[in-house]
């Protein structure tokens, strides 16, 4: 056995980072990691959240944490922040984030910033909530800023998402629009202390009318002020409610088998680009894409002979 | 040459709609057509428009149209929309954006829904770009509600993006935290006739201040008022300004060419996932996927044979 696993079985938190690192860098024993951690995984309850920048889905998750761990169950928190290099948002999220959990070794806070890119920091992510999970987190919270495609195929490992809306933004429709809303299994307005949010969860209600009307579960939509802390305990029976409805309507394993079943198609395709990567470095194809530069050559050729090498074909 | 190609060429407008359908339902045929295409292409300046739902930036991109078509240029609108099935909001786009336009041959509009996954949305996008290259518009408008890692991926076939921004969102940092400030070569103040438009472009120039002060270009700010068409000269010669520099710096052809790179990547991991999909369809996945649920055999397993049978080693 790996001896970060070993660790991690262990309860070593600093083994738990070490193994993320990996993941986050590609290392060459990651895989050997991840494969013996593997059976000791799923026995956490995954939860998203996710909603648009300036949502206030930090906060919200910080009250969070603290609500969960009062019950006496131990969390995990991925934070997916596809930060700009400059602005270094990731590190700074943590720092942020750890001030109010950070004597608490039950609290696990985590950011993931862009290193791997297409499709990397959604792979990577969902590594990170495996050594969480198998490192026995009861509750692992994935918290992803949400409006693109990556965010969608991040949170397609949780059980239970939730979407967080604010009142005033006017951007009910255009969330809707956004494709966010199917995922969601329960509705978060936040800020619910601001002018519109009666507004907002009519138009929600409406929504779920139209959308929802003969779905065997309907998104409950749950007002919180995080500054206040209220609304935390309707939160949390949400996530519950929706997990128990889904593991009596199979839903649960059905769903988890189905992402599973992604996952494995991810890592093949993140370990294909890899190989990718590593035969574009030969000199015919550098050669080759700057006929493709000039346009004397087209981009199918040349991605044609790519996978000719790679299928021996 | 296929027929397609032939009539797209000859400049029937029914062909490249046909076209970019083949491109979106990925039809046998497809690869054939983009590959007669390309040497027609290169021509068109590609003109990327993005920024947070709700930033007014269809009836932006309307208005850009006009101006650009009194100025005797032939447009084409790629709009993608990760529109929700429910709102069916791609066609209904369409169809909102056409009634300006529709009398007029020398636009065509053409919003990308979401039926390819997994990258197959970034990848269809740029098809469709190459293929209204090809047919001969002068100017190509791609226009993305972008916050995530396949909205920045979209946009990296542009040679000069716009970053639409609106006064009184609060959502300036936000937007540097999102990453799409490093792929504006402009930024547009839209509805510049509400509060908050000074204190926004102080706190963007502030931005650029901080990250551009040594940068050769200085990505300008411009501010639109679409209601009252106030603006539009300055986006459009913005656009040109940074034509102009980045030809004179080399760095036109640059970025084509590291575009093209990816593209061909792009095509190699499409092209890699379709057949991994057919693969899954055997028996033995079948089976081998079944024990992945039930966690007796790991994910990594089932990559590693996959990638076997597709490598034959």
């Amino acid at each position: 056995m790996h001896n970060l696993v070993e660790r991690i079985l262990k309860g070593d938190i600093r083994a738990v980072a070490r193994a993320i690192s990996y993941v986050e860098d590609n290392h060459p024993e990651k895989t050997e990691i991840l494969q013996e951690l593997y059976p000791h995984t799923g026995k956490a309850y995954l939860v998203g959240i996710t909603g648009a920048p300036g949502a206030g889905k930090s906060s919200l998750v910080n009250k969070l944490i603290g609500y969960i761990r009062k019950l006496g169950l131990s969390v995990g928190i991925v934070a997916v922040d596809p930060t700009s290099p400059f602005t270094g948002g990731a590190i700074l999220g943590d720092r942020i984030r750890m001030q109010d959990h950070f004597l608490d070794p039950d609290v696990f806070i985590r950011s993931m910033g862009t290193r791997g890119s297409l499709g990397g920091l959604s792979r990577n992510t969902k590594e990170a909530v495996r050594i969480l999970d198998a490192f026995g987190k009861d509750v692992i919270i994935i918290e992803t800023v949400g409006v693109g495609q990556s965010e969608l195929d991040i949170m397609n490992i949780a059980d239970s998402t939730a979407v967080v809306l604010n009142p005033g933004g006017g951007d009910t429709i255009q969330a809707f629009k956004a494709g966010i809303m199917e995922i969601a299994d329960l509705f978060v307005v936040n800020k619910a202390d601001l002018a519109g949010t009666d507004k907002l969860v009519r138009e929600v209600e409406q929504m779920l009318d139209l959308v929802k009307h003969d779905a065997p579960w309907r998104p409950p939509l749950v007002k919180t002020i995080t500054f206040k802390n209220e609304g935390l305990d309707e939160l949390w029976q949400a996530f519950l409610d929706h997990k128990e409805f889904s593991l009596d309507a199979g839903d649960y394993e059905k769903r988890r088998s189905s992402h599973l079943k992604e996952e494995v198609v991810e890592i093949v395709n993140y370990q294909v680009h890899q190989i990718i990567l590593q035969q574009l470095k030969d000199e015919q194809y550098q050669q080759l894409m700057e006929q493709v530069s000039n346009r004397s050559v087209d981009p199918y050729v040349v991605a044609g002979k790519l996978i000719e090498q790679l299928t021996g074909k």
